[in-house]
């Protein structure tokens, strides 16, 4: 009786296993009870492995309070996985189980990547060009806030926002932060958080708006550090290395799972005045350890140019509105680091008096157009108060700058462009032509007004008698007028190729013009790249 | 007897010894004799240790060539120094000598470094401003020419030239190179170099060349790798690793005593196909280690940036004619790497059907000081062929060209600058103001041509109602005009002090404005480094 019932019971447990089935690329979760004594997020070792009998993925698990302990996992392909897990606690290791990864569904792409040297693609092929916004504390101001935020975002072009994990003191007051993101006693924002014990509800309730903007197709750039504490009173700045590296682990093994989740380690770090360089490639690294996914990891400075050539540096993520202003400067970021290179920051539309927040919504249109030529990206915020007080930069809720609809409509532009994405074709003078040799041009005047231009491409790629459709773009009454007739293209001195005639433009600024091939380029064969 | 007689040959070597006296920062030389036969370049390692009691250094020897052996030292401090060397051969090892090193005279400032960051300076604390120019091949084309070369420096503005260790094929028909690197039984240049032994000629010819410099003041940039090969016939490019660091080697023991050797590791890094980039930081690597002195190192690119941000690397030595064009662009650079960053090739003045050769004086003049303007530092060169088709650039003998005498304009304004450099004031916006905060400052219109300017500067270091004598500089002209009245500067806002009249300008390109303090700035307790 008793190995008949033995029996009955390990079919019951196949079974439920196998019907355990979880998308590709989204998060299978592992629940298992455990100690609740003790400081168990110092304590207690857990983890487990993954595998579908050809990769084998080994993850953090993580304590989530009152005795529970969860692992989770987003599995790279589809199929058969098993896991096992190991503790040096015995009710938590050796635990044993598998499921089924089922093919993803429409509108899951799997995380990011970096793809072309100098772009982004999905895990499943489909190119990537962000068009970014910052939301500091979006998550942190409670739920009628949130929710709104949520509202906006599902109809803005942004699909990436950078968001802090830890608390800032901006607009504390009005709109406390509901959770703390460690164990505190005095309330809310604590002066005595005990940096040892996390707080599982603050988690629990990020990791709800991680997993909403993933719903809403946005990645997610989750700021681990950050300079902008109370009066450096909440002790961010201060932690122990061992607490650092904690927190790091912390993070990655409850949200990399999230494949919208990017790494930024911290905001403005050269603005933390505690930490060296080489903590910050210690904590990089760390990451680039720990994340099994590989997401995109980098870390956004203030006046000082973080070193980006570090192994862990995935993309370049940029404060410098100056440089952001011109594509013949934003290229050189490129060229220095051979990484894409996302603007993050290039100062807000605003009307603050503090000069990073004053562009008008046509200088933000202008540095998006500015970086997207020079083969980068740019990275939108508004500091425009409503009769709150509320921010975008701050809370999110709603955005009232000129700059988001054409920012909507450049998104358009860049989804139509080639899949290998926007590249400098010459840089060699001043930098205003853009896209695939031979195939593809995008020509921005930015602030020049030609009434006329004689179309002239640098040679490469194209063959005598080339024609192109061409479209008068207006970025900012976000318009495409095409051309009467097509232009072709013919050899003229030893590095161009010109159109027949001139063209006339509108004589306003803001002007791009768009070029698409009609006719084949020339082979590679014929790529005839001078070493000039 | 035989006991005084040995006493008297002590006395006499001890006499002897004592009375060789060098210069501190000059070359003390000792010639050993040791064997002639097999392969000495291969065979034999030769090396001694100075001390001079308090610090010991340790310098490789070198071959010279019909059993010559001979070990460099440059001194870097006046006293008495002790040697020993150390040889794998019997007669080369464990023998003794020592010397006095007297200070330096008038014109000896010693090697340049790094200084304040992202300058440079003699080692007895002289600032070197480099001023530098380019002639690849000037030393490897006969006495009639490069004597002729040497009366031309003597008067010209430069005080770095960047130059070629191996020839180069340019011009090589006309002028072929007297002296070939390699040993080789087939002429000049041979096919058949034999790339395990080097000729001493060719490599004392050298050394009387650098030496001429050095006493005409002019650092030497030596480029030990290129890729203008005679259709890649010569075998530069495709040396062994063993013989590509024993030529590293060699270079270092016969030329690092010269106090004005700069190493440049490679030209066009990138079009030289046959190494890697761990290639190139080993041979960096090697050269910071095998030279007892420091002397600085850099490498040069094409079209592909190196990562400046190498430990080896003490400079940036880029080619960038684009981003050397504007000080907002070159600036970029600064801040990417942290570093001093000198264009060593920003495009030459000349007349050439390529591109990179077709600037006009105005347009270099232009690019010299838009990189003052960047705390960076410009290169000259020049392709304007004369009658029997020698260029400045290659052969040297003779400048034609119209930026010269400005840029010796220029070499006036920097040697009158602060020592500590000049600085980018504010890179917020357009970069356009460089100086040192409430001391001096160069304001640069560029290609602008305001008729009249309100001054404006950031506030950091200025003080209320502090006053600069004021210059209008015509950097073509060569003009300073001297404004009749002190400005005098007041707060406003939150990040400017302004002077309480505009000043008119003369409505042409390439004016600069000097402001030199006539009050004591604001102390460093008032330097409001405003986080922005």
């Amino acid at each position: 009786m008793r190995r008949w019932r033995a029996l009955v019971l390990w079919l019951l447990a196949s079974f439920c296993a196998a019907a355990q089935a979880v998308e590709q690329w989204d998060i299978f979760e592992v629940e298992l009870r455990g100690p609740a004594d003790g400081n168990p997020f110092v304590d207690v070792q857990l983890g487990a492995r993954f595998s579908d009998g050809v990769q084998t993925i080994e993850v953090d698990g993580f304590y989530d309070g009152d005795g529970v302990y969860r692992i989770r996992f987003m599995p790279p392909h589809a199929g058969r996985w098993t896991w096992v897990s190991q503790s040096n606690r015995w009710p938590l290791t050796n635990k044993q189980g598998e499921f089924t990864a089922t093919p993803p569904k429409a509108g899951n792409h799997g995380p990011v990547g970096v793809r072309f040297g100098h772009h982004f693609g999905y895990a499943d092929g489909t190119p990537y060009k962000p068009v970014g916004t910052t939301m500091y504390s979006w998550a942190h101001r409670g739920n009628a806030l949130e929710e709104q935020t949520l509202k906006t975002l599902a109809t803005a072009p942004f699909n990436k926002v950078r968001m802090l994990v830890f608390p800032q003191t901006a607009g504390i007051d009005k709109h406390p932060p509901e959770f703390w993101p460690f164990a505190s006693t005095s309330g809310t924002p604590p002066k005595d958080g005990d940096h040892d014990r996390f707080n599982p509800a603050f988690f629990r309730h990020l990791e709800q708006r991680v997993g909403q903007l993933r719903e809403l197709g946005i990645e997610a750039d989750l700021i681990l550090h950050h300079p902008y504490d109370d009066q450096r009173a909440w002790g961010f700045e201060t932690m122990t290395r061992a607490q650092d590296d904690r927190y790091a682990r912390y993070v990655v093994a409850r949200l990399a799972a999230y494949r919208n989740v990017w790494w930024s380690l911290a905001n403005e770090f050269d603005f933390i005045r505690t930490k060296t360089d080489a903590d910050w490639r210690h904590l990089g690294e760390l990451l680039q350890r720990t994340d099994p996914y590989g997401h995109l990891r980098s870390i956004h400075n203030g006046k000082r140019i973080y070193n980006q050539a570090e192994g862990w540096i995935t993309h370049v993520s940029m404060q410098h509105g100056m440089a952001a202003a011109e594509a013949s400067r934003a290229v050189l970021f490129r060229e220095a680091w051979r990484k894409p290179v996302v603007f993050d920051e290039l100062k807000y539309e605003g009307r603050h008096d503090r000069r990073w927040a004053q562009l008008t919504g046509r200088q933000m249109v202008h540095a998006f157009w500015s970086t997207t030529i020079a083969g980068t990206y740019g990275g939108h915020s508004e500091f425009i108060p409503d009769a709150d007080g509320l921010i975008w930069l701050a809370q999110g809720v709603a955005l009232r700058g000129e700059s988001p609809s054409r920012l909507a409509f450049l998104k358009q532009i860049l989804d139509a462009a080639p899949p290998e994405g926007i590249d400098p074709i010459d840089a060699f003078d001043d930098l205003f032509v853009a896209g695939q040799p031979g195939r593809y041009y995008l020509v921005y005047f930015g602030q020049q007004v030609p009434t006329e231009w004689l179309p002239r491409l640098y040679l490469t790629g194209l063959r005598d008698g080339q024609r192109f459709k061409a479209e008068i773009i207006d970025t900012w009454a976000m318009t495409v007028t095409p051309l009467p007739a097509p232009l072709q293209f013919r050899p003229q001195g030893r590095y161009d190729f010109v159109a027949r005639d001139a063209i006339k433009l509108p004589g306003r600024p803001g002007i791009a013009l768009r070029l698409t091939a009609l006719d084949t380029p020339a082979g590679p064969g014929a790529q005839r790249a001078l070493d000039d």
